[in-house]
């Protein structure tokens, strides 16, 4: 089965016809629902061993800490506040009791940091792997940033260093929520992702969603120190394009607030390149000036 | 693991001391979490291969469609009118496009009758089971249901017979989604739960909760027709307590509004007991108006 894409239209074409308070469905970070005045956010996200993880390699606390981690950051890609969770476990007969508290542990340790509150769940213990599935709802104070929102001209904006996620960062990283929060209260905020596919994938949906190209410059891209130094310049480049599961923020503003958030010293911000041309011209500016097609790489698994 | 309920506990405590708008945590059927002048329901329900389902006896779009149903029937039980689902997949790479198609279109089926907007998810391909997970939003006009609001001297209902969800109406189920609206909205519905676990488990949930004992009478316990009719009475009364899945819902009203219920003709309901006692007495008065145990029997595995 590795049609998702497919799977995706399919049920969007199952789905379109139906009308309600749903103001965004699926294809942004969270789900947007109008409730009165409010708008909540809705998001899911699964890790189920040996795909997402290998418990001879991490500890149960941070398996649970991650389910709820990827989830918070979903929130904090809408400008959201995450507020409730529900967590399904589909726990292995092998497993001891410990080792569930340990998971759970983690993950609302996680929790109280964040005001978000543990409110249900489902659990089931079979003879497989360990499944740990969690929902989130949260609330946005204005608007939700979505991915479609980037406009011609924009300067585009990352949160942190990129790069090298899989030496350990993917486990301990945390949710971008104070930057989003800072950055959606004394900003006008266009577009934003988290990035959990990597920057090459992820900027092609801002770009997709927002009919419009984008010119990152190469000089410009923060690349982690967690990124092998030993690597060369292209090479490190190249895993801070495509690693996946950075966690953070991916944003575009107009080139004004751009130059204010360069002077703010609040949150780390670093300008990578410009919203321009056609929606499928996602360039890079190299060293030299010159535009070269981004490296289309990186994890594909959600429909959220 | 097998401690499901020292689990629970101990999420409970670490989560407790967290103050916010969630009216209602873990322990009923859905959480609620209060938004303006709404409340918000949220369950979450779990479905695993070879634990929920064995896909040689059913099909993909059986277990599409059940996924969805059980998180229909705690919103039922709550009161309430569904409005968004999550839908997280983990997906044997063993299976085909179409059958993952099939498993999309029994839940999109239902939630299309059901007013209900598939909003998002996640997909993950692994080499394990077929995992299908539903997180749920809805809405409740008024107040909420609970276990906890049954009160002495209440009548106890059931909306539908019992036993025999195993011979495949645990497949089939509608959830009772028409019952409980036109039951809260005409009557002051006191307790309710979903019967997932089984009668006899089922309603020491909301003598527990609602810290009232409870007499059941034998001779008005409806035994459905899909219970083999070849077994002895004793055998078949079993199966009406114990075999669980039936999805009916089991509530509580005051003698008044009992009486008035059985005189409409608007949905199928069954006067089955009264809630008498200390709240550790849930008994069953027989055919020869003996008092017994009502045995402890049937399946355990929610948390929300």
């Amino acid at each position: 089965m590795s049609h998702e894409f497919d799977l995706i239209r399919y049920i969007t074409e199952l789905t379109q016809d139906q009308s309600s308070s749903i103001e965004l469905g699926i294809g942004d970070d969270c789900a947007v629902w109008n409730v009165d005045q409010s708008k909540i956010l809705l998001a899911t996200d699964m890790l189920i061993e040996e795909v997402h993880f290998d418990l001879k390699n991490v500890s149960y606390e941070q398996v649970g800490r991650k389910a709820l981690a990827v989830n918070l950051s979903d929130v904090a890609a809408m400008g959201g506040k995450p507020t409730a969770a529900l967590v399904s476990l589909g726990i292995p007969v092998s497993a001891s009791v410990q080792s569930i508290q340990d998971l759970m542990y983690g993950l609302i340790m996680l929790s109280v940091q964040y005001d978000t509150v543990v409110v249900g769940g489902d659990t089931t213990s079979h003879d497989g792997p360990l499944i740990i599935n969690v929902a989130i709802t949260g609330v946005v104070p204005e608007h939700p940033v979505v991915r479609s929102g980037a406009k011609e001209g924009d300067s585009v904006f990352v949160t942190g260093a990129l790069g090298g996620s899989l030496s350990g960062h993917h486990w301990s990283f945390q949710p971008r929520l104070k930057e989003s929060n800072y950055l959606t209260s004394h900003y006008d905020i266009h577009s934003m992702i988290d990035l959990s596919d990597g920057l090459a994938s992820d900027i092609r949906h801002i770009s997709q969603a927002s009919v419009i190209g984008c010119i990152l410059n190469e000089d410009e891209i923060p690349i982690s120190d967690r990124v092998d130094k030993r690597l060369s310049q292209t090479e490190r480049l190249h895993h801070a394009l495509s690693d996946g599961e950075d966690f953070e923020l991916l944003f575009t503003v107009c080139s004004e607030v751009g130059d204010q958030l360069k002077q703010q010293d609040e949150i780390e911000v670093h300008e990578i390149g410009v919203m321009q041309g056609d929606s499928d011209q996602v360039l890079m500016k190299n060293s030299h000036g010159e535009l070269v097609q981004l490296p289309d790489a990186g994890w594909k698994h959600h429909f959220s």
